[in-house]
C-alpha cells in the first residue's frame, strides 16, 4: 500500500517521450480478494503480474523486452482498487502501430478493450491512455484516497458486498470515531501507525480524513494523504473502531501519534474493507517536478 | 422468484396465535452466487433449506417437528436479495422459552444474533420478530420490489460488485429504455414476458417501473408490482437493454406486452443482475384480508 518500498526499479521520467518507448497511463480496478496484494511475487496471484502479462500479449511485446507496470499505490494483499494508477513503457513501434490504425485515441480505446478481454474478471482497466509527459504514477502523484468500510449494524449487512465491507459486531458511535480523527490533520509523524521499516521517513501530510454513516447504514472511512506508510490506513482504522465501540476513550489515537512509535496496542483493521479510491496528479507542467521532489522526500 | 408456484405446503395464517405455535417474521438478505435459488431442492445447495437448518439448531425443535419457513419471493438460482421476508412457525413452548430469558424484544434479537451465529456469511437474518396475527409472508404481501443493475462503461464496472452488476458489453440509452418501461405501468396480462405456468395466470399490476443511472454510473431499472410470474423482471431487463442498446425500437417491447404471447425474441437477462430489494404489508389490521384475497387471486 505504501509508495515508499523500492525494491524494484521504477522506471524514471526522463524516459517517457517521443524516443524508444513510449510511456501509458493506465486507470485500473480489481476486488482484492484474490490477490495477494498488487506487487509481483514469485509463486503468488498478483494484480502486478497479471496486468503485465496481459500487456505483453495485447502489445507483441517483442522477446527479451521487459514491460513493468509501475503504480501510485502499491495495496497489500486482500486490499482493492476501484481507481489505482499505473504507468507503463512500451517500444514506440508498438503503439505507433496501433494509433496507424485506430488514431491516438482510438488505439488507447482498443488498447483497453483488449487488455479486459484478456484480463480476469476481478482485474479490469477502467481507462488506457498516452500519458503526458513527465508523468510517472508512483513519484508525480500529489495525493492518494482510501475508503474503509464498516456494517456495524446486522440490517446494514449486505452479504452481496461482504468482500469489501467489513462487518463489526458492535454498535458504532460514528460522531466520537469523526472527532478522534480530527486530529490527525496535517503533516505528522505517523510512526505509531505504521510497520516499521528502517531507514524510511514515516512523515506524511493527511489533507482530509473523516468518518460518516453512509444512507444505506454502512459506516465509512475516508482519508487522504500525499502518500501513506506501510499498514498506516488499517492501523487508522483499528484504533478509530476501537473508539467507536468503546473500548479505547476518544483522545487515546491522538495521544499515541503525539508518542511517536509503534505499540503493542493497536490492532490493524481486516484488509478486506479497504479500498485505494483515487489519486491524484498536479497539472501536466509540474508532473516531472513533483516526481522529483517526491522522490527526494520520500525516496532512497 | 414468483409467488404462484405452489408446489410446497403454505402455513395457513389461521396457525399464528397463542396456540400451539407461534408465527415469527424472519427478513433476510442474501447473495445468491452460491445458492440454486431460495427454494428446497433435493442435493442442491438453497437459501430455505440452509435457513430451515439453522432454525431447526437455534430453536432446538424436537425430533419430529417439522420447521418450514414461506417466503415473500422466491428468487431463481443466482439472484440475490436484500429485503427477503419470510415466516416460520414454531412451537410456542420454544418461543416461551427464549422469552423467558430474555423478554420479547430480547428473544427476538437473541434468535437473530444465534441464527446468524450459524448461517454461512453469503446468508444474513437482518431482523427476527413475533409476526403480528394473520401475517403471512407470501400471501399478505401487497408488493415486491426488484432491482436490476448494469455497467455498460468500463470506468463504472467495479470488479468488487461484479456478482451483483451485470456488465453489458455496449452503451446504453437510458433515456429511451425510460420511455419504453413506462406502458408497463398498471394492470396487464404478462404472458409474454412469463415462463408458462398452465393454470397460473400472468396478470400483474405494476405499480412503479422505470430505468436511471446513478451516480457511481451504474444502470439501474426498479420495478414494483403486487407479485411477479417466473421470470418475469429479468425477461422485462432482457427487452428494455436491447432498447438500450440500439437492437430494438423503442415500443417494441410494449407491442410484444400487447401481443400477449411468449415470443422467441425475448433474451432472459441473466441472474446475477437482480435483487429482490423489498417487499411491501397492509397495515395490521388487513394482514389476514389481504391473504386471503391474494390466495384467491393467485393461489391455485
Amino acid at each position: 500500500m505504501t509508495p515508499s518500498h523500492t525494491d524494484e526499479p521504477v522506471v524514471p521520467p526522463e524516459r517517457s517521450g517521443p524516443g524508444g518507448l513510449v510511456r501509458l497511463r493506465l486507470d485500473v480496478a480489481y476486488d482484492g480478494t484474490g490477490f495477494h496484494g498488487w506487487a509481483r511475487q514469485p509463486g503468488l496471484r498478483c494484480a502486478q503480474a497479471e496486468l503485465e502479462a496481459a500487456l505483453r500479449a495485447v502489445l507483441r511485446v517483442p522477446a527479451g523486452v521487459l514491460v513493468r507496470v509501475a503504480v501510485a499505490g502499491r495495496t497489500d494483499a486482500g486490499v482493492h482498487a476501484t481507481g489505482q494508477v499505473c504507468h507503463c513503457d512500451v517500444p514506440a513501434e508498438v503503439w505507433r502501430a496501433l494509433v496507424a490504425a485506430a488514431g491516438t485515441e482510438g488505439a488507447a480505446a482498443v488498447l483497453r478493450r483488449r487488455l479486459d478481454g484478456l484480463l480476469p474478471a476481478d482485474l479490469r482497466v477502467r481507462r488506457a491512455a498516452l500519458a503526458p509527459l513527465g508523468f510517472d504514477a508512483r513519484w508525480s502523484a500529489t495525493w492518494r484516497r482510501y475508503c474503509y468500510l464498516v456494517a456495524d449494524d446486522p440490517a446494514a449487512q449486505d452479504p452481496r458486498t461482504r468482500g469489501h465491507v467489513l462487518w463489526h459486531p458492535r454498535p458504532l458511535d460514528v460522531a466520537a470515531m469523526h472527532a478522534a480523527a480530527r486530529p490527525f490533520l496535517g503533516e505528522h509523524d505517523f510512526a505509531a501507525f505504521c510497520r516499521a521499516r528502517p531507514d524510511a521517513s514515516s512523515v506524511r501530510t493527511v489533507q482530509a480524513i473523516g468518518w460518516r454513516r453512509r444512507e444505506d447504514g454502512v459506516v465509512a472511512f475516508d482519508v487522504r494523504a500525499d502518500a501513506f506508510c506501510h499498514a498506516m490506513v488499517r492501523s487508522l482504522v483499528g484504533a478509530f473502531l476501537a473508539v467507536g465501540d468503546g473500548r479505547w476513550s476518544g483522545d487515546h489515537p491522538a495521544a499515541l501519534l503525539a508518542a511517536g512509535a509503534r505499540v503493542p496496542g493497536i490492532t490493524t483493521a481486516p484488509a478486506h474493507g479497504l479500498t485505494l479510491v483515487d489519486v491524484g496528479y498536479p497539472p501536466e507542467a509540474e508532473l516531472a517536478a513533483q516526481a522529483v521532489r517526491a522522490r527526494r522526500w520520500r525516496g532512497r
